[in-house]
């Protein structure tokens, strides 16, 4: 069975539970985000991801990429040039962008949509223009106008693609350490000079030209990550001059083999300056933050399409008999979908994949609120909550694409471990969305060690408003206890935090992993609390979509019942402190 | 830096925990293991896994096996034919096998440890000679005399090989519905018709002859598992005739890439039947059971490679600095090995493997003295904890194995996910061992379905004594209580299961991954215990490996601070029982 778009659920989140449908169109600028419009884009863009991405992901892993070291050219998988090119022309790579550089300047959020389709079609292929997102966003915020006229067009069109030129070969995490040099020259320009490694769509054969943003550092800059800056260096100059960045060749990795990883050589490239000299790294943060969010999309991409096949599998393998007694005495065996331990591993993937989506798309939308909308209040109180759960979306979702991936796996079997089956591709793909855009150990460091406290932990302190703001509105709404149980968790484990972790980094830094997941466990009990709500209204209202209904009531009770209690040994562990990750020696390790 | 075997913490476990020194010599027939004979077998394997098999870890996995249709034959990759020549002539293959028959009559904890090396070093190298055990028991527990004489001496030599063919396109874990036929024949033997997938070693090219044990259906045969019988199916037959068993291709896996799964045709195939007619499925446990304990082991090392591997790199790699504030100001930045969240990584890799460790060397000695103690009561007291411990260590060590390696991948960042290091290999090769020789799910349902009720539950009453005799011996044991709270929380599991699981066998099935873990945790945190406990006495008595010990004092506080506590949420997961499971109609998933 092959991939297809998970429309209704996505509109049940879009409009029932988040009433996006509302939202969206209220902005200023987004007026024609109407229903009807968001579901016509919805559904164009599933018939891409199924008809047209999905059957390249297996061909494109077989395949790869190709380097030839003769031309410095890399040559995509069979099929991606022509899928990028309908990707783009159908308007994709626009989608959000603003109007006046050619961009249909419709909501975030349906950008978020998209991408989720995209990667559970085929995450190699949906990287390259996902990048170039990035690239534009630190343009229209940090480039001179010259700049984005050059540049922003087809950027925005898909004619041409950006990169994020940010890790070197002795640093990622730590970007204060990095080595490439941008020497001012005469005519305005910079030379720039380094090497940058997994550069992802570094060099390929999608789109006209490729445009760089290279973090280097000026001649007089600074120690650390204060020196840096942003260079925009394009691989062919406006005259048609080949410029001198160069890839060097390619990564070889686990997975995402259809993505071009590359190694970039910058040769003097001619580059110009984004932004103000040093201040880099803030431009950097753009591209960072939307990326990040984007990241957490393609875990979820991936656990739907590894739930989907490994839901196939378990609907027609038959082996052995209902513990219950044979269920289809006529037949040899009964489906193994009758077994506990099998739905156990099937709804975790539901449970997760449902209520990640609900998370995701409210973050998305509350950036679509922080970027649009009117009173400065609002914006601010969404950007709060953008702040906060960015990273929680990018681990969460990252972590639980894998783990839903590897219980697709698992419930398949042997058949799962054989590349007969398109499930262990998904482990390997997703495996990388954990670490890419900033590790998920390093999303949790900056959930507490940024956004919790940031101006007196307002965004922190808001959420649980919101929190507990539903439970008084809704003193019936199902499972409620369990989210006041697990909320009542989070805030002993914030308070401990506030604490411990201030005057102490290294407590913030031991409890940073586990609180971020007792805080994504949290947030998205509180939004299967909201779906059953809304569940129940729909069937006390007669919807014939019953068992849609019914299936979020049940879900939601897996939920709480089995996922849920990992809050519990979270706490504990959180509480437990440092001392026992900090006293071993590295001699004793 | 290449894979060192763990031999000192192999000769703590061995000696000064479990005192396997004192154990198994006193074992008639074991007269000859002493310490200085294992201590220098010890360190004969650690040399050939270090130096032989280790360097051709990478390369097997790129090259892979090659099938070549004209010939129907397998070639294993470069340098495997004389890595596993000198493993056989160097006695690996012997070991634990019958001097009668050529064997070297030591001890199975031999086999043990020397399977975690092995595995460390090459798991794909390291099946081949691993299925051949399953072959020697089997034959030895059901094979008539000729049969014996014939196969057992070259097998156990290692100039043949054995196999075990089980699984057929539409049935794995339900063995009941397999097709393969045997027809008796004038002489005495049958034709043996059929098709069996995943045969490791089906064909190959580092032995003279290849042995299938292959489960098949007597004309006659009554339906499902109790109409199943086992035949013996050579290769060649001994005078050299080619017999009509033949290898139609090999499956295309995520990992294990140089261990040749085959397809394996039986086509009226000459062959002898192993045991009673329609008992088959009997002499296959026998097979079962031990490659069960064998590949727990494979899941610790791989969890052992993984952890070496990932422990370098963090003492190296230098990225931001200390929470603490810089630890070498004088260097550019300090090793990542300073970071709590780093640490977090390596500790759970370090207790897991090294509790893990314990738990299934335990598990081994407890297999000698059940095949060899003279006293009948010794050998069933024994033969209680290897029937309940042995569904643990295969899960719980090949979970484990994945998850470390995980754990090792991910605090590598980008670098883990290339093929420049090894550890990405290792999570594809680990991902296998969660599902052969029966999934890890069905290691549960083993557990709560046949282990813990069998005998008026003898077993788990026996290690529940164990525990607490444990405790009234050592009241002063380090983290005592952590010990008495997971044990209280099992104990309150298995009364529920016995509650609930007897009368409604779909709450056993609910319960059973869940309590397997809650059992696992618990019985490491009793070796952990008893680990501190030993070191302790060892320090305390003035050993001058200061760092050694220390390191099991910390890391035992590791593990009961931050692993332990998952026993909280998996007793709160199992008393939630089947409802949010069963519930759900299989249309709503």
């Amino acid at each position: 069975m092959s991939y297809q778009a998970p429309l209704r659920d996505m509109q049940f989140v879009l409009y029932e539970l988040l009433n996006g449908d509302q939202i969206l169109p209220a902005l200023p600028g987004c007026e024609d985000a109407t229903r009807e419009i968001m579901d016509a884009m919805l559904t164009e863009g599933a018939k891409l991801a199924e008809n047209v991405m999905a059957p390249l992901n297996t061909s494109g892993d077989r395949e790869g990429c190709q380097y030839d070291p003769e031309t410095k050219s890399v040559k995509t998988p069979t099929g991606f040039k022509e899928a990028y090119k309908q990707f783009s022309e159908n308007g994709w790579t626009a989608l959000a962008a603003p109007v006046e550089y050619g961009g249909q300047g419709l909501p975030h959020t349906l950008n978020t949509l998209a991408e989720e389709m995209v990667c559970s079609a085929n995450l190699s292929l949906g990287m390259y223009p996902g990048l170039t997102h990035g690239a534009v966003n630190a343009l229209i915020s940090y480039g001179s106008d010259e700049l984005k006229e050059t540049y922003l067009p087809k950027l925005i069109s898909g004619e041409w693609s950006g990169t994020m030129c940010l890790t070197e070969p002795h640093c990622g995490t730590d970007l204060g350490l990095i080595r490439t040099k941008a020497d001012p020259q005469a005519d305005g320009s910079y030379a720039v000079s380094g090497t940058k490694i997994w550069i992802t769509g570094g060099e390929q054969d999608l789109t006209d030209n490729i445009i760089h943003l290279v973090l280097a550092k000026l001649p007089d800059a600074p120690g650390g990550s204060k020196g840096i800056s942003l260079f925009i260096v394009p691989k062919f100059l406006t005259d048609g001059t080949r410029n001198t960045a160069f890839c060097g060749g390619l990564e070889h990795k686990m997975g995402i083999k259809g993505s071009a990883t590359c190694v970039m050589n910058f040769e003097g490239a001619k580059g110009w300056l984004v932004g103000e000299p040093h201040k880099g790294l803030q431009a950097m943060f753009v591209m960072m933050n939307s990326a990040r969010l984007m990241v957490g999309l393609q875990g979820l991409g991936i656990a739907e399409a590894a739930y989907q096949t490994s839901l196939g599998f378990a609907k027609d393998r038959r082996q052995s008999r209902s513990l219950a007694g044979p269920q289809e005495p006529d037949q040899s065996a009964d489906c193994i979908i009758v077994h506990p331990d099998v739905r156990r591993m099937l709804l975790r993937q539901k449970a997760t994949i449902e209520g990640g989506r609900a998370l995701a798309y409210f973050t998305s939308l509350q950036l679509d609120v922080a970027h649009k909308a009117e009173s400065a209040e609002e914006r601010e109180q969404a950007d709060d909550m953008v702040q906060l759960l960015t990273p929680i979306v990018k681990a969460f979702l990252t972590d639980e694409g894998f783990f839903c991936a590897n219980d697709g796996l698992q419930l398949m079997g042997g058949n799962g471990f054989t590349q007969d089956w398109p499930i262990e591709q998904y482990v390997r793909d997703s495996r990388i969305t954990r670490i890419y855009e900033g590790t998920n150990g390093i999303q949790a460091l900056d959930l507490v060690g940024r956004k919790l406290g940031h101006a007196g932990g307002r965004a922190v302190k808001r959420f649980f408003a919101m929190l507990e703001q539903y439970g008084k509105d809704n003193p019936d709404a199902p499972h409620l206890d369990d989210v006041k149980g697990a909320v009542a968790r989070l805030q002993k484990a914030t308070m401990w935090l506030m604490q411990n972790g201030m005057t102490d980094r290294e407590q913030a830094g031991a409890a940073a992993t586990p609180y971020l997941r007792l805080f994504a466990l949290t947030a998205v009990a509180y939004f299967w609390s909201r779906m059953a709500l809304t569940a129940q209204h729909a069937l006390n209202e007669g919807s014939t979509e019953v068992d849609f209904y019914q299936a979020k009531l049940h879900t939601a009770h897996f939920y709480m019942a089995k996922l849920l209690p990992q809050t519990e040994s979270l706490l504990t562990e959180i509480e437990a402190g440092k001392d026992s990750l900090m006293e071993i020696t590295v001699a004793q390790l």
